[in-house]
């Protein structure tokens, strides 16, 4: 059965609990490798999601040597760098700055929007910047989808990063996300509150 | 079986197809309504998925009644007004410019970031816009684990509804969302090309 078939599949409740409402981010991982293929899969997955006109500016660089680690680990806010330590990888989450060359690709009924991007720095970082972070919100939850556990980090140093990482490319990193399993001990602090339903939703 | 047990629950391939791989942003939709109770369950879902210091900054406005619809549709860009005409609901994300209002409730230890985000309406809007997209990217997934099509817009007027739905509110439209069952005919097209992943992922 498909989404495309007439009787929607509606996900069980296991299914909702690893995706939403059971999922933790973690905070210490299992020595536990993430294998290739879920690399693989994962981003199978999650580039299916849609973007504002189908531009995908979503990019990703998958930390996991040792040496790429010991480069990343000290461009990390200081209360990350334990977390990232113990995580068999870490995707640096970026947005592409000249994501409007794919677009004769992508988006051919789209030709002439490539040269006013082109000119435009900030209708790029917006539109862009826009995109990539809903394609980050699909990467978590396929992060999710595939059994594995994610630990998005907002705090780093994007310069840094950039310029250790992503030197001469259109690059900008805007979120790193330690991927793998759980720690048997100590992975997950207490979930902080949600907002109210009341004070977030509204009827018209 | 949840995801805090050390056996991951893995989404089968009809629960990854409903959720990413053969989902299509739907043009057309069947008028089977949406009830009261899926929209509940909706944000039910997606409001427990990760943001950044857990500030939540994303709001909702569920467009529905047919005065709300007449209200909304002159402010869509043109193309985008048959799709959202026939859309049982229409989801208008925006960011809660004033989304530091909730640290002492969300993040109580981040007590000292309040004061700082109040004087900064650039940190504000780049902060809350990032998490605030994360969050939207959530629930364009959360709308399909329950069954449902979603058809994302950026095409709209942001200025003409923040005037006329968010008037004296710091809510800032983002996104426009249909939410509802396909059409039994011509609810999708084609779909566009994803990038190849040896343009997206890179190893280090």
């Amino acid at each position: 059965m498909t989404a495309l078939d007439d009787r929607p599949l509606v996900l069980d409740a296991d299914a909702r609990a690893a995706l939403f409402t059971d999922a933790h981010t973690v905070q210490r991982f299992a020595p536990t490798p993430v294998t290739d293929a879920q690399l693989t899969e994962l981003w199978d997955l999650a580039r299916w999601a849609p973007t504002a006109a189908n531009l995908q500016p979503l990019r990703l660089l998958f930390v996991r040597s040792a040496q790429g680690r010991e480069r990343l680990l000290p461009l990390l806010a200081e209360q990350n760098r334990d977390r990232a330590a113990t995580a068999p990888v870490t995707a640096v989450l970026a947005r592409d700055d000249r994501f409007h060359d794919a677009i004769p690709h992508v988006a051919p009924y789209l030709s002439g929007l490539q040269p006013v991007l082109e000119e435009n720095d900030g209708m790029r970082a917006e539109m862009g910047g826009y995109s990539a972070a809903l394609q980050a919100g699909y990467l978590i939850l396929a992060v999710r989808a595939l059994g594995l556990a994610a630990g998005p980090m907002a705090g780093f140093d994007k310069a840094g990063v950039d310029a250790e990482f992503f030197a001469g490319t259109p690059w900008k990193s805007e979120l790193v996300v330690n991927i793998g399993y759980p720690a048997a001990q100590d992975a997950f602090r207490p979930r902080m509150p949600r907002l109210a339903p009341k004070d977030v939703v509204r009827f018209a």
